[in-house]
Protein backbone atom coordinates (compact mmCIF):
# COMPACT_ATOMS: atom_id res chain seq x y z
CA UNK A 1 0.00 0.00 0.00
CA UNK A 2 1.12 3.68 -0.17
CA UNK A 3 2.55 5.23 2.47
CA UNK A 4 1.76 8.04 3.86
CA UNK A 5 5.12 10.05 3.44
CA UNK A 6 4.92 8.91 -0.04
CA UNK A 7 1.72 10.27 -0.73
CA UNK A 8 2.52 13.02 0.22
CA UNK A 9 4.61 13.91 -2.77
CA UNK A 10 1.88 12.76 -4.75
CA UNK A 11 0.79 13.50 -7.14
CA UNK A 12 3.92 14.01 -9.52
CA UNK A 13 6.02 11.21 -9.93
CA UNK A 14 10.01 11.38 -10.43
CA UNK A 15 11.82 9.69 -12.91
CA UNK A 16 15.83 8.70 -12.68
CA UNK A 17 18.79 10.19 -13.51
CA UNK A 18 19.19 9.10 -16.95
CA UNK A 19 20.82 6.50 -18.68
CA UNK A 20 22.69 7.16 -21.80
CA UNK A 21 21.90 3.60 -23.66
CA UNK A 22 23.03 4.80 -27.09
CA UNK A 23 24.42 8.22 -28.96
CA UNK A 24 21.94 10.86 -28.28
CA UNK A 25 19.36 8.47 -26.62
CA UNK A 26 18.61 8.91 -22.95
CA UNK A 27 16.02 7.15 -20.37
CA UNK A 28 14.78 7.89 -17.48
CA UNK A 29 13.03 5.16 -15.24
CA UNK A 30 9.52 6.25 -13.87
CA UNK A 31 9.83 5.68 -10.11
CA UNK A 32 7.19 3.65 -8.77
CA UNK A 33 8.82 1.74 -6.49
CA UNK A 34 8.17 4.40 -3.47
CA UNK A 35 4.47 4.18 -3.83
CA UNK A 36 4.39 0.27 -3.55
CA UNK A 37 3.64 -2.03 -6.14
CA UNK A 38 0.43 -1.55 -5.86
CA UNK A 39 0.29 1.71 -7.68
CA UNK A 40 0.77 0.02 -11.41
CA UNK A 41 0.64 -3.35 -13.09
CA UNK A 42 3.18 -1.50 -15.40
CA UNK A 43 6.83 0.13 -15.81
CA UNK A 44 6.84 2.89 -17.59
CA UNK A 45 9.98 5.24 -18.30
CA UNK A 46 10.61 8.45 -20.40
CA UNK A 47 12.92 8.77 -23.56
CA UNK A 48 14.23 10.88 -25.30
CA UNK A 49 16.18 10.55 -29.05
CA UNK A 50 17.88 13.26 -30.46
CA UNK A 51 17.56 13.92 -34.27
CA UNK A 52 19.72 11.64 -36.82
CA UNK A 53 19.85 8.79 -34.11
CA UNK A 54 18.31 5.58 -33.41
CA UNK A 55 17.19 3.88 -30.46
CA UNK A 56 18.96 0.19 -30.25
CA UNK A 57 17.08 -2.60 -31.49
CA UNK A 58 15.01 -4.02 -28.82
CA UNK A 59 12.90 -7.72 -28.20
CA UNK A 60 10.91 -8.59 -24.81
CA UNK A 61 9.37 -10.90 -23.46
CA UNK A 62 7.34 -7.95 -21.94
CA UNK A 63 4.37 -6.20 -23.81
CA UNK A 64 5.35 -2.33 -24.43
CA UNK A 65 3.20 0.41 -25.45
CA UNK A 66 4.79 4.23 -26.59
CA UNK A 67 2.86 7.64 -26.37
CA UNK A 68 4.94 9.73 -28.37
CA UNK A 69 5.13 12.91 -26.93
CA UNK A 70 7.28 15.11 -29.31
CA UNK A 71 8.68 14.65 -32.68
CA UNK A 72 8.68 12.38 -35.19
CA UNK A 73 10.21 9.33 -36.70
CA UNK A 74 10.50 6.37 -38.51
CA UNK A 75 9.56 3.35 -36.19
CA UNK A 76 10.49 -0.33 -37.55
CA UNK A 77 8.49 -3.25 -35.78
CA UNK A 78 8.51 -6.53 -37.14
CA UNK A 79 10.98 -5.72 -40.56
CA UNK A 80 8.11 -2.91 -41.08
CA UNK A 81 8.66 0.58 -41.16
CA UNK A 82 5.98 2.93 -39.97
CA UNK A 83 5.97 6.89 -39.39
CA UNK A 84 5.29 8.23 -35.86
CA UNK A 85 4.85 11.59 -34.66
CA UNK A 86 3.43 13.50 -31.53
CA UNK A 87 0.10 12.14 -30.31
CA UNK A 88 0.47 8.80 -31.81
CA UNK A 89 0.70 5.66 -29.75
CA UNK A 90 1.74 2.13 -30.72
CA UNK A 91 1.93 -1.15 -29.41
CA UNK A 92 4.78 -3.84 -29.73
CA UNK A 93 3.41 -7.57 -29.07
CA UNK A 94 5.77 -10.02 -27.20
CA UNK A 95 9.28 -10.87 -28.74
CA UNK A 96 8.66 -8.23 -32.23
CA UNK A 97 11.92 -6.35 -32.66
CA UNK A 98 11.69 -2.76 -32.43
CA UNK A 99 13.90 0.26 -33.11
CA UNK A 100 13.08 4.26 -33.85
CA UNK A 101 14.96 6.85 -35.72
CA UNK A 102 14.32 10.37 -35.48
CA UNK A 103 14.83 11.91 -38.53
CA UNK A 104 13.15 14.98 -37.46
CA UNK A 105 14.41 18.12 -36.36
CA UNK A 106 13.78 18.21 -32.88
CA UNK A 107 13.98 15.38 -29.73
CA UNK A 108 11.82 12.41 -30.29
CA UNK A 109 10.36 12.25 -26.98
CA UNK A 110 8.65 8.78 -25.74
CA UNK A 111 6.57 7.64 -22.40
CA UNK A 112 6.87 3.83 -22.71
CA UNK A 113 5.24 1.83 -20.19
CA UNK A 114 5.26 -2.27 -20.53
CA UNK A 115 4.04 -5.55 -18.55
CA UNK A 116 3.72 -9.10 -18.48
CA UNK B 1 -5.99 -13.47 -27.76
CA UNK B 2 -5.09 -10.94 -31.03
CA UNK B 3 -5.77 -12.24 -34.20
CA UNK B 4 -4.08 -11.57 -37.05
CA UNK B 5 -6.26 -8.74 -38.77
CA UNK B 6 -5.88 -6.84 -36.15
CA UNK B 7 -2.00 -7.86 -35.51
CA UNK B 8 -1.57 -6.55 -39.25
CA UNK B 9 -2.24 -3.38 -37.76
CA UNK B 10 0.03 -3.27 -35.18
CA UNK B 11 2.50 -1.41 -34.09
CA UNK B 12 0.19 2.01 -34.79
CA UNK B 13 -2.99 1.97 -32.67
CA UNK B 14 -6.21 4.21 -33.10
CA UNK B 15 -7.58 6.86 -31.31
CA UNK B 16 -11.47 7.32 -31.34
CA UNK B 17 -13.04 10.54 -32.74
CA UNK B 18 -12.68 13.35 -30.02
CA UNK B 19 -15.35 13.83 -27.52
CA UNK B 20 -16.06 17.29 -26.52
CA UNK B 21 -16.55 17.52 -22.05
CA UNK B 22 -15.92 20.69 -21.66
CA UNK B 23 -14.85 24.66 -23.23
CA UNK B 24 -11.96 23.52 -24.59
CA UNK B 25 -11.25 20.16 -23.98
CA UNK B 26 -11.40 17.04 -26.02
CA UNK B 27 -10.88 13.42 -25.09
CA UNK B 28 -9.67 10.70 -27.78
CA UNK B 29 -10.13 7.53 -26.17
CA UNK B 30 -7.24 4.71 -26.76
CA UNK B 31 -8.88 1.56 -28.97
CA UNK B 32 -7.89 -1.37 -27.53
CA UNK B 33 -10.59 -3.34 -28.08
CA UNK B 34 -10.01 -4.81 -31.40
CA UNK B 35 -6.90 -6.34 -30.27
CA UNK B 36 -8.38 -8.09 -27.17
CA UNK B 37 -8.13 -7.68 -23.39
CA UNK B 38 -5.02 -9.80 -23.32
CA UNK B 39 -3.44 -6.10 -24.53
CA UNK B 40 -3.23 -4.04 -21.55
CA UNK B 41 -4.31 -4.06 -17.84
CA UNK B 42 -5.28 -0.62 -18.05
CA UNK B 43 -7.15 2.07 -20.53
CA UNK B 44 -5.83 4.75 -22.09
CA UNK B 45 -6.90 8.51 -23.75
CA UNK B 46 -5.31 10.99 -25.09
CA UNK B 47 -6.96 14.81 -23.85
CA UNK B 48 -6.32 18.09 -25.37
CA UNK B 49 -6.96 21.43 -23.30
CA UNK B 50 -6.57 24.73 -24.85
CA UNK B 51 -4.85 27.62 -23.10
CA UNK B 52 -7.16 29.69 -20.64
CA UNK B 53 -9.57 26.13 -20.31
CA UNK B 54 -9.93 23.93 -17.31
CA UNK B 55 -10.54 20.15 -17.60
CA UNK B 56 -13.57 19.34 -16.20
CA UNK B 57 -13.04 17.92 -11.89
CA UNK B 58 -12.76 14.04 -12.53
CA UNK B 59 -12.54 11.54 -9.37
CA UNK B 60 -12.86 8.03 -9.76
CA UNK B 61 -12.18 4.88 -8.06
CA UNK B 62 -10.11 4.15 -10.54
CA UNK B 63 -6.41 4.35 -10.59
CA UNK B 64 -4.88 6.81 -13.16
CA UNK B 65 -1.78 8.01 -14.53
CA UNK B 66 -1.28 11.41 -16.27
CA UNK B 67 1.99 11.53 -19.19
CA UNK B 68 2.44 15.43 -20.09
CA UNK B 69 3.25 15.43 -23.69
CA UNK B 70 3.07 18.95 -24.73
CA UNK B 71 2.36 22.34 -22.66
CA UNK B 72 2.06 23.40 -19.32
CA UNK B 73 -0.71 23.90 -16.30
CA UNK B 74 -1.49 24.19 -12.99
CA UNK B 75 -2.90 20.67 -11.60
CA UNK B 76 -5.46 20.72 -8.39
CA UNK B 77 -5.22 17.71 -6.93
CA UNK B 78 -6.78 16.77 -3.53
CA UNK B 79 -7.10 20.51 -2.58
CA UNK B 80 -3.68 21.22 -3.52
CA UNK B 81 -2.04 23.37 -6.56
CA UNK B 82 0.90 22.16 -8.10
CA UNK B 83 2.65 22.90 -11.83
CA UNK B 84 3.12 20.69 -14.53
CA UNK B 85 4.90 20.85 -18.22
CA UNK B 86 5.99 18.72 -20.38
CA UNK B 87 7.51 15.50 -19.60
CA UNK B 88 5.68 15.10 -16.56
CA UNK B 89 4.28 12.50 -15.30
CA UNK B 90 1.40 12.62 -12.34
CA UNK B 91 -0.52 10.15 -10.58
CA UNK B 92 -3.94 9.83 -8.32
CA UNK B 93 -4.85 7.57 -6.39
CA UNK B 94 -8.66 6.83 -5.92
CA UNK B 95 -11.11 8.97 -5.38
CA UNK B 96 -8.96 12.31 -5.13
CA UNK B 97 -10.54 15.24 -7.13
CA UNK B 98 -8.02 16.53 -9.57
CA UNK B 99 -8.42 19.10 -12.66
CA UNK B 100 -6.25 21.19 -14.48
CA UNK B 101 -6.11 24.74 -16.11
CA UNK B 102 -3.86 25.44 -19.24
CA UNK B 103 -2.27 28.95 -18.35
CA UNK B 104 0.23 28.36 -20.85
CA UNK B 105 0.23 29.51 -24.37
CA UNK B 106 0.01 26.23 -26.28
CA UNK B 107 -2.40 23.03 -26.25
CA UNK B 108 -2.00 21.26 -23.42
CA UNK B 109 -1.57 16.98 -24.31
CA UNK B 110 -2.18 14.64 -21.82
CA UNK B 111 -1.85 11.00 -21.72
CA UNK B 112 -4.37 9.04 -19.53
CA UNK B 113 -3.87 5.71 -18.20
CA UNK B 114 -6.33 4.30 -15.53
CA UNK B 115 -7.05 0.69 -14.43
CA UNK B 116 -8.31 -0.93 -11.28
Amino acid sequence: MIDNHSSDRLPKLSFSAPETVGTGIEVHELELAPFGIALAPFKANRSTVEPDCSSPVDSHLVREMWFIAQGEGELVYDNRSVRIRAGDACYFEPLKAHSVRNDGTETLVVFSIWWS
